[in-house]
């Protein structure tokens, strides 16, 4: 399993300093949405500067104009970037072929999609989906139970990943069930006192 | 009714021109999520700047974390931001209270909403109603039979805009009609060869 480290609401400054010092520490680093829309293209290529040895995934939420935000976030040289699930197939669709043509990763956000949706998106060949949790919802999210009941209805999905108040215990029991790939951590690590630190802790915890 | 000009996929220079162009001749400038994901925050201000007789609209297109991004969208000062109806609800909660709190006009975005969760979230007093056919998709929208639909199970929504592929007669037969209060046109207007003229085309058929 993976650990994705995400950088949100930052000055550009700060976020470019902490995704240096996080580069080679977490597996993924995450240019949150926030920083997309305060800083944009310019934005998305310093952080791709910043992070050598890391993967760096522009959480981009892409929703429509699939083919074009894909274009300018490989452009900028992300990694991996984000498509909502709730966008329609056709934007679905697109971005898959962006993606390839890329070489890079496209990976489904699957917040709030509901049940009948999902049973038409989740056949995407190599595309990673994340299980989502707003963060403006304040009810909590159970990691593993989570995971084990999405592998159940679409066991097809070779590749998921979590997202929304994984803490270290959530993060060490998702490794242990074997059925995640990626664990998105943003506050828990970002707030910490010693974020390299939280972040070898997180690593340590799910290896 | 009211005409909202979209620019999106330009250069930041090439947009202020074009907003400036149009600013006063249009009722609503929209800075599409184009601008947004490529200029962030200083395209923003950059768009507000050019807009002086003109409402401006950016469209965020908000899916999560709605107050930090709305909170930035008006300090940025936009008029009117929009959000994604298949966000949760908590997130379009947050982001009625911000609007409120920032004396602005808030967009729901129904693309991809499926009726079920139209139900929930079409109580929104003041927000606009945008119904809005994805660009990705190549079928095409039939303007006011769609409203007229959406008006029918949706008697309690008050402000209603429609977008995607909106031609000169789709817009005057929406006027006739007589439910819609902003019909959202953009390439229609900004490939012309003279978008102004476009404009004030469209604005006639409207009136």
């Amino acid at each position: 399993m993976q650990l994705q480290v995400a950088i949100d609401r930052l000055t550009l400054d700060d976020a470019v300093t902490a995704a240096k010092k996080l580069d080679g520490h977490a597996d993924i680093i995450e240019m949150g949405t926030s920083l997309v829309k305060d800083y944009g293209f310019a934005g998305m290529q310093a952080m791709r500067a910043a992070v050598v040895q890391s993967q760096l995934l522009v959480d981009l939420k892409t929703i429509d104009e699939g083919a074009y935000e894909f274009q300018q976030g490989f452009k900028a040289g992300a990694d991996i970037l984000t498509v909502m699930g709730a966008s329609s197939w056709a934007t679905i669709e697109t971005v898959a072929k962006t993606t390839a043509a890329a070489g890079g990763t496209m990976m489904i956000d699957l917040l709030e999609v509901p049940q009948v949706k999902l049973k038409i998106i989740t056949d995407v060949k190599r595309a990673i989906y994340a299980l989502h949790h707003s963060k403006d919802r304040h009810d909590k999210l159970d990691p593993t139970a989570t995971v084990a009941e999405f592998h159940h209805n679409f066991p097809q999905v070779q590749h998921i990943a979590i997202a929304g108040g994984v803490d270290l215990a959530g993060a060490k029991a998702l490794a242990a069930q074997g059925l995640t790939d990626i664990v998105i951590v943003g506050g828990t690590i970002m707030n910490a006192s010693d974020p390299v630190a939280a972040t070898e802790e997180f690593m340590e915890a799910i290896r």
